[in-house]
């Protein structure tokens, strides 16, 4: 079996996790990895990263150079959130022949957010004969492609509805911080106001995923953060939650179309839910003919889930038209 | 909107389920109609098969003559189960350039049954630039496509475990005699060996569909059927099964891979389950990282399900590359 050349960019929590799943599939070999910041230059990976064992591959800086030296066939690019950022290190891969999968959030469905970018990226990787893609847990699986997919056995649908709980308690500080974890209530409110309060980032471009692969036009799309409020002590490592306080957020977005709501989607977001009855999961549900129902319990947790999707989807890119796509282009993801 | 030219051969329960989705569709066009049984031969569709409103178009029996003159885009194929029986019929198709979807069993993941007629169907279609492909609920969807799908977000798979529990009860006689409601445990035992009692048809092809795709390589498929022994009184306007009785037929297959069963299929059909505290739903759970519990609940509605995917799938298989293709070649299906 010829095994794809595969590069990584980031090395963060993400990266690191990309990166061992890469040294773990017998298909794939690591030839590159580029991180952003410079203290970790010219180490082994796996000494940079704390493996058990050294990887053979040194930590690099710049991109471009990495790239022109190892023909990598794929770059597996995981350092930002927003297509504006993702953009520059994205046409540093295609101008160097390298399809791109990142796990930027915008990306998934960039179009929504940065079209002017979009028809760019979409251009040159068909100039140039090659592909893109975003992808991730959310956005990119669970409350967009799931929910596709479980639309394609149906005659009729009124509405979409589906919601993630899930458990904020493994994360680190910069997390809670997004998303007003061991806040007041005014701390919370002022937080969302400044910009430091977050919330979910993706209810956009699921909305704009699914809308498009249903033929809907959608008027317009509403979002929604209010701070979930515990009524007991709740605590992590990092931050501890007096009742009163808050204990998450929780995100709602809505897509609307002809003035009615057709998708719903709910993301509350918090640490130990289970302290106050909440049991974590994924849910959607469809109003239609016939009606769906579907529940994974507990939800697909989202650092491993991520991780996977960009790594089980590479040798899908590889043999997929050109261009910018996304996942509901492709073909059903699955274990590499 | 150009219109998709459709044709449909099989005017049963399905074909005529096909027929009305179709005409709900804007984006489709029904051209031509061939039935099997000559005696509705020349009626308008609308009255041969009970719609409220004439359709237009007549119902024939000779395919090739529909298809010569109406030149559809692609025909939606319903009638029969088998690969060796549909071949000729999907040959006609191929030879008057028309692509196919077929909703025969077998034709989910032809390969198993029938290597050689598969190879022919795929060569002629390339050759001829053309797309066949199998769809339907189960195999096509519920027990191979929606497992993959869940797969995606996987770092590494011990084994799957799927469960399809429905609800006979609508079902007319010819159901009720292949899962062998009604009779007594000798009768049912009896009906196995001549083969009067299917159970469920299509485990093959949806182990093999789904170990393709994950790369497994299956050493052996086993099947088992059992009689599923009511101890209380049940009744459809078909059937009336006393305590003792067999109200269904329980269906399981397992796939081996290296000795150990990776694959177990589950799929146990009877009348009115809820009289004995039966839940219907679909179930899958992947024993991995990170495991996965789904559950649907009730279960998707067989008959609806399987008209939906044969209708949904018409743009994305027109836009496939050519060959003989299933539905884990083909982007996720989705509401038309």
């Amino acid at each position: 079996m010829n095994k794809s050349k595969v590069a990584v960019w980031g090395t963060g929590a993400m990266g690191r996790g990309i990166i061992e799943l890469v040294q773990s599939k017998n298909s794939l070999q690591l030839v590159g990895v580029v991180a952003r910041r410079s203290d970790k230059e010219g180490m082994d990976v796996g000494e940079a990263l704390g493996f058990k064992e050294k990887v053979g591959v040194k930590v690099e800086t710049k991109a471009g150079e990495m790239l022109k030296r190892e023909k990598p066939d794929i770059l597996l690019h995981s350092t930002c959130s927003k297509t504006s950022e993702a953009f520059p290190e994205i046409m540093t891969a295609l101008e160097e022949g390298v399809n791109v999968i990142t796990i930027a959030e915008e990306m998934a469905f960039p179009w929504y957010k940065e079209p002017e970018l979009s028809v760019k990226l979409d251009n040159y990787a068909r100039e140039k004969g090659l592909r893109i893609l975003g992808t991730g847990v959310n956005p990119g699986y669970i409350l967009d492609l799931l929910i596709i997919t479980l639309t394609g056995a149906s005659h009729s649908i009124k509405s979409i509805h589906a919601k993630r709980v899930n458990d904020l308690s493994p994360f680190g500080p910069s997390v809670m911080k997004t998303q007003g974890v061991g806040t007041t209530i005014d701390e919370f409110n002022r937080g969302m106001k400044d910009g430091t309060v977050v919330g979910h980032f993706g209810f956009p471009e699921s909305i704009s995923m699914i809308s498009k692969a249903l033929g809907w036009k959608i008027d317009h799309i509403e979002q929604e953060r209010e701070p979930i409020i515990s009524s007991v002590y709740r605590e992590t490592p990092y931050v501890k939650v007096q009742p009163g306080m808050v204990a998450g957020c929780k995100h709602i977005s809505r897509g609307y179309v002809g003035g009615e709501v057709k998708i719903y989607l709910e993301h509350p977001q918090q640490i130990h839910p289970h302290l106050e009855g909440v049991e974590t999961g994924d849910y959607i549900q469809i109003e239609g003919v016939p009606p769906v129902n579907f529940v994974n319990k507990p939800e697909f947790p989202g650092g491993l889930a991520t991780i996977a999707l960009a790594v089980n989807m590479v040798p899908l890119v590889l043999k997929a038209p050109v261009g910018l796509l996304t996942m509901a282009d492709l073909p059903v993801p699955r274990l590499l």
